[in-house]
């Protein structure tokens, strides 16, 4: 991987002069149209040996380009800027906008991926090393291209360098504590960046090794990979996925639905309605407030038919929890800024911080379901969607975020019902809109649909509850029950693995 | 102000019952009449006495209203959330959009205004309430209902209240150290609280005292008020500010303009100019890493004529600094998230964390620029502009974030010149639109808005740089020049402070 990269590659000063002018007018008039476009949008990520010039060549970018149109993200140690949030967050936050530019310092690859390196456990480091991988493929599938560059210096080189910075007080302040591990161990830390390299090589964003011992060549070899894959990318706009489309998914031929075979008619009655409620409730609340809560956070997710009675189970969640330790979200059209982003980055922007509650009225579930049936999103993109929830949702756990999803199922009568009553009562007749009757006309669409979703997206660590929602009493009590019984069971496993990280010590 | 707050208001549980299905009812019709329309917001701010039920309160309007259109925030410690920026920015950051709700707890009541208050400096305490009056003003003028509410309790009350919540082991952590401090000291922090309310008992945003003693009384009141401020408000969407017009502005009658006397044609040839460049250059990037300046940050600000200028200056600025440490902010037409918000909001967004410039290239001043000329701003919002940007830039040096204002002026023939050479320049051509040349005929309008802004926002805390910029190299090296000598200035401010501060103890 990096043999190619200690040749001592070497561009002289009346080559460069010559070349950069030109390189540079090049470069500019490709970011205009980029940006002129705003369909697709460049992330640059710069990797590599410690000081081998990662500020100097994003400053030589930023010198070359227009700097109105690029952002640059450094990014310090994880838990100082996220609170609590999953690893990926601060880097869905850094993504440039549609015709944008992002300059990214180390980016995914300064994270967690070498703690699993440094303590042999090569599982820990492979699932890492995929998560990177989908990411990435994500990222190519939404139109983001993404430039992987390691700067490259041998250890020799990186020895001189040290010492020359060193020597000199004006620079000394450059070289850290880590830069002298870092070269101690140099052999070793290659041949784990080497493997880091070669698991993530991928199609769609491939490593760009850059020997970086002569300035010149450094900058000239970055500006012209950028410039042809600028140059490629900006071709490419306006087209769709150059992708084959997968073949549609087809309902059971026995035309037996996951939906239809769940029982809806479930019996409560309001006093024991009220009773249960106040229990859960305080039950409820109770776990919002105990100590090893404040370690982990909740998002609730519902979907369901219109009128399925989403709002009224999030007003009896919302209820028991204290209001500075809740937001719910209701999910309706994105706005342009995030449209200008890839689909589930206005998701992300409200995974909640250590201790709070982020409740989802609809989801990023629309994408295999309201998306999929108008035609929305093209085939290959919804179905892409579930690994890409199933990714994201995998995430938000693994950062001690539990993901509690509901599916509250009525059928067409009892929807009927609803709708009318809506239509009847003051205030509730803002809940009722000529879409929800065209939504009704395609209730079989939407039963096949979500039968395929929780099909492909119920997984051990974030399950579907479905709930039968016609007596909308037991389905309030079943949804609030749900989620105390998850909250609880992942205390007690904290609580077990507090106990044995304990008796290690 | 608090004596009708003593008096031992009360609501007998049956009058609750019988009141609330409807108020409940009328709340929920208006917000979402509020929501359906879009077109104004509405901030519930709790503050009053400890203990009065600020959380309670909350919870029973997120409990009668749709939490899904309703966001609540409370505020830590200044410090720990806003990386050095000014006090008012994570209230700006809290603001709800169009059609939305937000209940803050304490808002900009809890922060500094007690300090000057405690320190007996009457100036620095009545700056805060000046400048927080303006703000509520500001919010009335942009369609925010600010509502309000101080929940009251006397001493007796509160004593009682804290030593019931003392004695009971499951309540007992809600009452904090400061709570007996406050009460230790009631009546000075009484008197202190009813001086403020006083002081910001405005037209556009009264305070409303309830007695918390009983919590029907205090529910019914607070949902009886926000009924009526609510369909009073919904009332009046659609409607443009209820205020006279201010007749416009007029031009000098001499027709003498400031921008007129400006001197445009200065010599610096290209040598000169490469070598004070590369010498200036050098020395804002050590003023960058000036261990002063990690508690400050750095706003300039570019204004200008079309082709002025400005991305040139900024290059030569960006080029100076290192790329983790700036971002530069072209301002274009509002994203419809910025539109849902008070004017000023999307330029509150980009204000820098300590240690950080942000270059904005354009700025809030296209309110008095193009928004005028245009007409996208009335005149009477035009017009109150020049007050809320003064103070937009004083709360930034306040907060020890330098504010740098150029202002780039060429004549009407060296414009001419450059817009011919865009349109021949291969990368430069997307430099140049149509709207460039349809501005350009409304030379003189917009040099008659500029020599008012001039005017009216020239402070000596952020005061405004004319720049003469036929000669782009002079242009480039005054601004340069002006940079780093307003920085060394705060620098040496900043140590003769210390200096001082470290003599008193």
């Amino acid at each position: 991987m990096f043999e190619a990269a200690e040749l001592g590659h070497h561009i002289d000063k009346a080559t460069y002069k010559a070349e950069e002018p030109g390189l540079r007018e090049a470069l500019l008039d490709l970011q205009y149209q980029l940006h002129e476009r705003a369909e697709r949008s460049v992330v640059i990520l710069l990797s590599g040996v410690p000081t081998a010039g990662k500020g100097e060549m994003a400053n030589k970018l930023m010198e070359w380009l227009d700097p109105r149109h690029i952002a640059t993200h450094a990014f310090g140690t994880h838990s100082q800027d996220d609170a609590g949030r999953p690893e990926m967050y601060r880097f869905w936050r850094s993504l440039p906008p549609k015709g944008q530019i992002s300059i990214l310092f180390g980016g995914w690859y300064a994270g967690p991926i070498w703690e699993g390196e440094q303590q042999q456990d090569f599982a820990a480091w492979q699932r890492e090393a995929e998560k990177i991988a989908r990411f990435e493929r994500m990222l190519a599938s939404e139109g983001v291209l993404l430039l992987k560059f390691w700067l490259h210096l041998s250890a020799d080189e990186l020895k001189k360098r040290m010492k020359a910075l060193s020597d000199n007080p004006l620079t000394a302040w450059r070289i850290a504590d880590e830069d002298h591990v870092y070269l101690k161990h140099y052999q070793r830390n290659l041949e784990g960046a080497r493997k880091l390299l070669m698991a993530t090589n991928l199609a769609d964003a491939p490593w760009r090794v850059v020997e970086c011992v002569d300035e010149n060549f450094r900058a000239l070899t970055v500006g012209r990979q950028l410039k042809d894959a600028l140059a490629h990318h900006v071709a490419q706009s306006g087209q769709t996925e150059n992708r084959v489309d997968a073949p549609p998914l087809l309902a059971p031929v026995d035309g037996l639905r996951l939906l239809d075979t769940l029982k809806l008619d479930q019996d409560l009655d309001k006093k024991d309605y009220q009773r249960e409620l106040e229990l859960l409730q305080g039950r409820l609340n109770g776990l919002s407030r105990d100590p090893g809560f404040r370690n982990m956070a909740v998002v609730v997710a519902f979907e369901g038919m219109d009128a399925a009675g989403k709002g009224g189970s999030i007003r009896r969640i919302t209820g028991a929890l204290d209001v500075r330790s809740y937001q719910v979200v209701p999910i309706a059209a994105p706005t342009d800024e995030e449209k200008a982003q890839p689909w589930l980055w206005r998701f992300w922007r409200h995974v909640p911080a250590r201790g709070r509650f982020t409740v989802f009225d609809r989801t990023w579930y629309g994408r295999v379901l309201v998306e999929r049936i108008e035609g929305f999103a093209r085939v290959p993109e919804w179905m892409r969607a579930y690994n890409e929830i199933n990714d994201f949702e995998m995430q938000l756990d693994a950062a001690n975020v539990i993901v509690v999803k509901f599916w509250l199922a009525i059928d067409d009568e009892e929807q009927l019902k609803r709708f009318k009553a809506r239509e009847e009562i003051g205030y509730k007749r803002f809940k009722i809109t000529d879409d929800d009757w065209r939504n009704r006309e395609k209730w079989s669409q939407y039963i096949e649909a979500a039968s395929d979703m929780i099909e492909r997206t119920s997984t051990p660590y974030a399950p579907w509850h479905l709930i039968g929602a016609n007596n909308k009493y037991h389905a309030r009590i079943k949804v609030l029950q749900t989620l105390c019984e998850t909250i609880e069971a992942r205390l007690a496993r904290r609580q077990t693995a507090d106990k044995a990280a304990h008796k290690k010590k």
